[in-house]
């Protein structure tokens, strides 16, 4: 996730240096054709344009709300990763009662609790396609990791085995039938969240679409000087710099939003957010170490 | 789902092939009375179609929301597939018990949880007017394919096959009343799944609708030349050709989106879902034949 | 719900013929003072009228964005229906139990089953304000239509038959308390989705907001000509048209879709739907006097 | 809610109707210092106009949207609150049961449904500031009007009511915990309805936001006839008021809109829903005396 | 939240006073360039600009409805938190009982729903970045307040202590198991609804697309008076004024509305949701010591 301010110059238009530079000399060349060459009757009024810049700024802002959509989805979902997970959290501590031998319990909701950061963590790494074990081992016993082995989709393993102890807490007594529903309705609700990543993750934005605004832009953009040529002098080439880049900054931004778990600036800041959920688990767990929140070392969080 | 990249240019403008034949002769012709025959007061002002323009961009910017929402909500569905499932398959693997001959019950998770999978296929296969029974007699016995036989859509029937089941396992003392009462939830949900789909593949989009947009729009494009004959010379024949696809192609893109169950390349790729659903479930129950995901083998996956 | 094709020409035009008269009769009124009185000072710049054309396209598409929304959340509720009327069969088949006499829970289930589809059929055909009795006749018992005469909203009190043949089953312990739960829950969801319909019948677009649109529309149509009349001759007639047919069609449209349950081509397919569900319904219960699905006669079905 | 027809002109133009006058005189002031004193520089050319006029019809479009929004979505919560009476008479109807004094009950029974009434009626009142003390006594005993004196919000004080009865009801045997449980659910969704209802009356929809629409609007009306002025001569008054009055029409429909219980002719018709709500209730109960619907005796009903 | 009348006209333009200065003597500037030094070359048709215009009007028009709908969200959950808190309170007043010392359980409910009010208030002045310490002391011991230290959001404190009571009331007999769960439910809803506000304090609205409206709003700005200086002669000041005033104003409202917990006047009104809070529950509780609601002592509630 960007943060609100020290957006670098250079990351903002890092992004559009070939088009722009592309620009600024086909801007030229034309005005040059223009001015030198006195091929005046290359000049056009500027209405087609001016209806070529509509529908593109029209289909650009549909798309784009459409990538912020999904963007603000994928946040949305793990905003109730955290909710779900708080409420897991407190639903093994409080649910779960050993009347004889209350130490057992202890370990048991500690490792369940634990098992949990470990799954939030994996389910970000794995969205990136990043390797979750080294963090998973951090939380998770070396049997457990074992048994995750055949897992393609490590949050999945993880979820098994909390559907496992739910089991074994049942047949000690430790929750009754009920509780045991309610729980395990947590644990789907979170096992909807990961789905619903996934769903995002894996489904491309429609390809065509992106594709025809592209080349209704990419015209617009050799049609525009056409239409600039007569009324700006070489003043032409810095206008046609400014809205090009409004254009394209646009585009590229609704690409970025659009796919919000790829390791990127403009990503669901995942990390950050099993931070805290570590953090807030371990304060229930009234656990001596709590780790320190991330501190944004840059202009964004992942 | 179309992929990424390599999208072919023939698949994009295959379909506008015979539009695009058309406006070029169309163009032609009109450049030629005007140029050569001097009949000039057939030129219009560009203001005309630039009214007709702005309102044809807004319609098909609306319709293509639209269509693009009906895409994305078929998507949504079958992703609450993939989580229905795996949390029906961790509800039957890790909620039901049985005591005394853990055998037995083990063949009897195994039955059900390969129907699933079977109720995957089958609901995608039959979206698509496929016949689903080859790939369902894989996953389930010769005799639940004869109880099939009476029903219309082999997934109702699958569903009433896990009811069934679900049923004797309640009689058997496998699951308590309140474990039989929250999968069958789950198999609720899956119900609401099937029924979403088929919502979305029998309802016909408002066909007026549609219909109104594209009258409208070779309205403008018929309008187009007379605007553009003036500006342009024989250059007009590519502007007018660009511009022509511009829209036809945002209109085809709508016209596939907004069907997302006909066997095409904009299809929601409802068999690679199943199949990742069956690699999950049988890693799930520690299956060894966990079959290898679909690898696409062109610009798209079904 | 129209269907893909075939949508007869009369029937397009048929809604706007008078409107597409007058326009004709004014525009060569118009043409005709303009030529051959030379009062050409009643020509007017075409700026003036793509103002108000661009604000009316903008009200009309968010407008038919509002109908749409009316029509699909309609197509939304009797797609809930579906899915609501298959579980409950489904719960009624499988939860209920007689261990001693069978025989007797059969013909209860039944009874309870073809109600059911009953209570479609007297939706739909109550929210089309017919009478829906001959239809309920064939499926219900003579003693229980009687007890709907007290009801204004038949498909009230068959929801309330339900409920007490629910709470006769607890009674015989033909069901456990946690299934009576159940399957109170999906009448219940039942009832809301007969709510649903019911406020989308009879609450009235907001007539103002109709009527503000109308009222621009037709100042619009009326300033056009005097924007077009120097720019096309005698051609302007047909141009003018077009556009005010594009504009009253989209705006009819938008009107039919907003008012789906009227016994209009334009209708959500209620009979249609209801049919699909006694066909499923019966396949559940094995019956063997399955109907067939409808089969459409025109170009839309009902 | 206003009714489909006969919405007098009166109502629908007494809302503008300073406006339309300042706008007369003002154009006619305009008119005449440009034709009678010849002061023809005053004249601007319609595009700059034209630009606010697209503004501002775009942020009206999206602002009659938001306000059509909260219009629809108060028609929804009433709605909802339909169904849940409906679906709460039923549970109280059919989940109750007294083996040993049937008598008993039923007054019981009575007394809750009744109070169900008069909650509807109650929060309808309270919406619209009005005092619903007297609609409230026709359904509740003296001793539970005297209970509601401390309470701000009648309806929050007649829920506890209900909650304290159905706390008697499982004291007595009369229903078993499941049931008690679902009956509250009903109460919560009750509840949720109520608050949501409230948060649309609580909330100022953003002001600045209309105040910052309103002034860009007059700016434009005011703007207008400099670029009206040299087209139509005196026929820009006319011209001027149908375009002004299209624009403040719109403005103050969305303005109705967003506040839908405010005792006027555009509020949700929370009395008629009541009322509807009381018939369908007593219907249930068997009870003689159901009164008849509200037939609406002007050109909306409240 | 800004109140319907009385915003200072200070409040409004403070917020752009900077711009519109600049743009005053920017304005002038040119004006003076163009009129006096007679540089006429530098006028441009207002094509371009008002091609910028519509672009920008779209774009902004699209982000406002993102932050209204942000906005609206805020108020939405605190709606939910208003309706969960009843719903709360009404829970533990009648589903708990205690057959033998009813005194004893009622200090016991007393405690809890105050504690209820107290989470509301600390969640909201958390969301401030207030202490909420000073304000939770009021309503919970002093015990409790030491339990509180170790956690970094005291709300998910606050929660674990209703939690932690709701095991005790189970072990004392006081609920039975579905009671316990149906209120935990409810504790889960207020725990999703605190980490929905969080996640729109913490989530920066994409700072890019911010940026990239803002820089294209400024270029138009700077374009726009070599549009209007031919036109308007020294009138083109205030005209310019005008515009630039509407447009930034709109994005100005946008930044504003998109973050809804700051400590500023468009602030969502917690601190005042929270005191009608606490009426209705003490009311609830027959507690005689009810404040009165905030009275507004400004333009705004907070």
């Amino acid at each position: 996730m960007l943060l609100k301010n020290n957006i670098p110059i250079g990351y903002i238009f890092g992004k559009i240096k070939y088009e722009i530079l592309f620009v600024t000399i086909y801007g030229i060349a034309i005005e040059v054709i223009y001015q030198n060459f006195h091929i005046t009757n290359i000049s056009i009024p500027m209405t087609v344009p001016t209806v070529l810049g509509t529908i593109i700024s029209l289909l650009l802002a549909f798309r784009s709300n459409q990538a912020y959509d999904r963007w603000w989805e994928a946040r949305i979902i793990w905003g109730a990763i955290v909710n779900d997970s708080r409420s897991f959290a407190r639903q093994i501590i409080f649910l779960m009662e050993d009347p004889f031998q209350p130490e057992n319990i202890e370990a048991f909701k500690q490792r369940i609790i634990k098992r949990q950061i470990a799954w939030c963590y994996a389910l970000g790494k794995g969205l990136r396609k990043d390797d979750p074990m080294p963090l998973i081992r951090k939380f998770v016993s070396e049997e457990e990791c074992e048994y995750l082995k055949d897992y393609d989709n490590k949050h999945v393993g993880l979820q098994q085995l909390h559907a496992r102890d739910l089991n074994n807490a049942l047949k000690q007594g430790w929750i009754n039938p009920y509780q045991q529903i309610e729980i395990d309705r947590t644990i789907t609700r979170l096992c909807d969240a990961m789905g619903k990543c996934e769903r995002i993750k894996n489904t491309v934005f429609p390809s065509t679409y992106g594709l025809y605004i592209k080349m209704a832009l990419h015209f617009f953009i050799l049609l525009l000087p056409f239409g600039l040529v007569q009324l700006f002098g070489f003043l032409m080439v810095p206008v046609l710099i400014v809205i090009t880049a409004c254009f394209f900054l646009i585009e590229k931004m609704a690409i970025h939003l659009q796919d919000p778990f790829e390791n990127k600036p403009t990503d669901t800041p995942v990390l950050t957010i099993s931070r805290n959920i570590e953090r807030d688990l371990k304060q229930m767990m009234k656990d001596k170490h709590v780790p320190s929140a991330y501190e944004p070392d840059a202009f964004f969080i992942l």
